[in-house]
């Protein structure tokens, strides 16, 4: 008699994003989006409401802020909690798995600080050229 | 007389791409597509031809790593080589600036590949309770 797993085949394969079919490609899609980056690296100093989180990033939609939140959550990077409070509040808190994240999100980010301003001048002379 | 700068003004700010108009954002998407990590990661080791790079990265389409070699070239992080042979002989080179996002990189793909068991489990059971 077999044991139903949980988890899909793929996951007990060697992880190679490389491979079409390996889950790594969605777990990259999900760190390397630029909202998730942000949220990340927001919630790095301790838990935030989702107005703090709005106020913080700039131009982020509320949509796309609980989209985020949501699919952080079901990755198991943040954590959602509610308090019975009036108005109700509701916090959100990088899990132990999103702390191990940080560091290389901040990463990210540290390279998009450092050299954007490389990036922006090879765009223009490149647009000249074509 | 004043100096027309190449760069737009914001390049002059302090980068922040927690603000709504800091093109450090549009740097956070290239650099975190799933299509630039895979690329940026395979000619790390050297130059590389397009049918080489295409084989390398399972299921990209023809149409997406054009697109993507060209953003990556436009850039900055690669440059494109056209040798006077016959078939035509393209190669694909990490630039300098490329060079210096390999780790970051490899960093996010280390974190990817270390982790999506975990984050596919989290999902099954998240899945389970909406």
């Amino acid at each position: 008699m077999s044991v139903t797993s949980p988890l899909p085949d793929t996951a007990s394969r060697i992880p190679d994003p490389f491979s079409v079919a390996c889950p790594t490609r969605e777990v990259l899609d999900r760190i390397g989006d630029r909202w998730t980056v942000l949220v990340v690296c927001s919630l790095e100093a301790g838990p935030m409401r989702f107005s703090e989180l709005g106020r913080r990033i700039e131009g982020i939609s509320q949509k796309m802020l609980t989209q985020t939140l949501r699919g952080l959550e079901r990755d198991g990077l943040v954590t959602r909690k509610v308090y019975a409070e009036v108005p109700p509040r509701v916090d959100y808190t990088l899990t132990d798995l999103g702390h191990t994240l940080t560091p290389v999100l901040a990463a990210l980010d540290d390279w998009a600080r450092a050299h954007f301003g490389d990036i922006v001048a090879t765009r223009a002379a490149y647009d000249q050229t074509v």
